[in-house]
């Protein structure tokens, strides 16, 4: 398997870069994207369906070139899950809870780290909210790297722990995840660390791509009329567009153009009030403050990359509050044994939101992204109180 | 696709019952276990191989009749990944922690509830250390059970409030599982709650067969040398030699007869304590006390038949340190990125110790179950410690 990678190119300015050295952004300041030589792409549909399951199976599509440098954690290859009691026949959740270290970012490390180690990187260092940094450590360590992680301190301290367990160096800051970010930057650029912050070096986005390589396959290769994708930093999203964007240049997907949609929280909404006031860029939110913490990004980087992603086929963008969100969490739970993360109820309470308005017709597909597991967030969970005596008796139930 | 589920037999006097109709223990107190008729499946290893993901790919061989009934929340299909830093190339971990509500029980419940919501139960009952109830509960409101846990006051607390959020009823018992399932037992008896308890009804130990089907399919049909368990109520273990045998049935598994070991903590080590002396059957340990919450059961229903599975094969059993399990489980996570739950620690450390006596050889493959996700049990992972200001500076790294 031969990755089929050929440049990186700006996603502001457009101009190439070599993809073969370790690169952060553009010198316009500008996110970086891999490009590939699709035309040159032989590998079929059938002959990945029949390759041994995981994300490597798109090794064509990947920025990976070293057979060795694939290696797994066993992410990828989540499963769709229908929601009956919803009363939304055309909606699935891709339930990314199932990653190693228990969401989608395992992905965008898996192709990070393993691109990172390919082109020389020793250390790598983030921010995170949590579960990126859960993931980093892991892969990181899979392929011997350092890594430094900067969280902030009201961040969820599950993740914490899984990534100081993988021996990460993890360092609690006084602040949001940008302020987190800024002090990886300064740290990175003074001590020679690789920073992979989200969108700041190119490869982590081809990682969460595979989310829509594997849609479009358990699809059938028909796009979905709709993607609602709960939005912090974005980069899943745009992820997913580039996906069906390369799957539709190669000639493996057709149907509707898709129309993604950017669920946040209302503490904490810069892509949907950018949205709505008709701006090409977001402006940072103030004082965030959302129970989904995962999403909680106040200035995203890929803000500009996002809003194009939703123009671009007629998407929107939808704030939910926390409480509607736990209710749809709840309500999922109960109906059909599905327990979403904070940040996936975002999403589907969205998909919710816009089945009412008919903005979604009900026979169209949209597909949900539930980004994480809910066991990084315990404390969103309820406590059962009393205490039976083991000579006792049980309550009859409710 | 059909079941070719044909009676139930008791493992202790071989008595059959019918299989369709709700049973619980036979008659002499033995549990019952489900049989097929082998000699009518005529699907292939390549027919299945070609079936869309997941457990109920192998319907031939598990008890669900109606199709309607195979629902899934994504459970199954977990990976064996390798652990390169601990210098035991023939090691490889299934990790079970990346199913629905993170942990193997997740396919018990899965076939459990299916055919127990088949056969007309509405309400089921189970005493748990968390993992199964979290799992039952997801599984049962997947199929419109009601649910009753009864669970331990010392067990982890994140599994109660996954089995909460999805409307189970969570009773919290002052005492232990063994207390616990007394309750459970009475309860359903006096509310004709259908009782779900560990091989107290025949259909978990079939979900947990489909560990080792897969293992099976993923080494290429050819049985390994080495199955390692950590081991509580020991069903697992039983549905992993289960399958083998079946498998070898039906003429489509090969290689060596398969050693089992069941790996426990010194803290709680009823079957390694009844293998040592020899004896047919477990006495309750005394004093029950490990951090490997999920293997904390003193007095296990299905001692018998672990046992019998150990020496059938040759296998042997294992106590470990709960300190040992720890150092193996950063071991895992620094030198190769994964990160174990604490039962998943004691597993691989009992293979360290068999291949430091020899008892394994370099070239044996060894199959050790990862039962769960290390999210259960946040409070097992260190706490990063310091709060770097906002605008100070990142340590270098440790």
């Amino acid at each position: 398997m031969r990755s089929a990678l050929s440049h990186l190119q700006c996603s502001d300015c457009g101009r190439e870069h070599d993809a073969d050295r370790l690169q952060n952004l553009c010198e316009c300041g500008g996110p970086l994207l891999a490009r590939y030589d699709l035309e040159g792409v032989t590998v079929t549909p059938d002959e990945i369906a029949r390759r041994p399951r995981g994300i490597w199976r798109w090794a064509e599509l990947l920025p990976v070139r070293d057979d060795a440098r694939r290696l797994t954690l066993g992410e990828g290859e989540t499963p769709l899950l229908n929601l009956p009691s919803l009363g939304l026949p055309g909606l699935v959740v891709k339930d990314e809870g199932l990653n190693p270290t228990g969401s989608f970012k395992a992905r965008g490390a898996a192709v990070g780290a393993a691109r990172a180690a390919e082109l020389g990187a020793t250390h790598v260092a983030l921010p995170t909210n949590g579960n990126a940094g859960a993931a980093w450590a892991a892969y990181g360590r899979r392929h011997g790297l350092d890594v430094t992680v900067a969280v902030p301190g009201a961040a969820p301290s599950v993740t914490r722990g899984e990534a100081a367990a993988a021996g990460a160096d993890v360092q609690v800051v006084d602040g949001l995840i940008g302020d987190a970010g800024r002090l990886v930057g300064r740290a990175a650029a003074a001590r020679g660390w690789f920073d992979v912050s989200t969108l700041k070096e190119p490869y982590r986005v081809e990682g969460k791509k595979t989310m829509g390589l594997e849609i479009a396959e358990q699809l059938g290769w028909r796009a979905p009329e709709v993607v609602v994708y709960p939005t912090g930093g974005g980069v899943g999203l745009i992820g997913i567009a580039k996906a069906f964007a390369e799957l539709r240049e190669l000639g493996w997907l057709t149907g509707p153009t898709t129309r993604f949609v950017a669920a946040q929280s209302s503490g904490c909404a810069p892509v949907v009030d950018a949205f709505e006031r008709g701006a090409d860029d977001v402006e940072p939110f103030p004082n965030p403050e959302t129970i989904a913490y995962g999403i909680t990004v106040a200035g995203p980087l890929g803000g500009r990359q996002v809003l194009r992603a939703l123009r671009a086929g007629g998407g929107t963008a939808v704030a939910v509050d926390d409480e509607d969100a736990l209710a749809t969490r709840d309500e999922c739970a109960r109906g059909d044994g599905l327990l979403l993360s904070p940040e996936g109820a975002v999403a589907v309470h969205a998909a919710r939101v816009l089945a009412d308005r008919g903005w979604v017709a009900g026979d169209e597909r949209i597909v949900v992204m539930g980004t994480g597991s809910p066991l990084v967030q315990p404390e969103l969970l309820p406590v059962p109180t009393g205490l039976i005596a083991r000579d006792g008796e049980l309550r009859g139930h409710g």
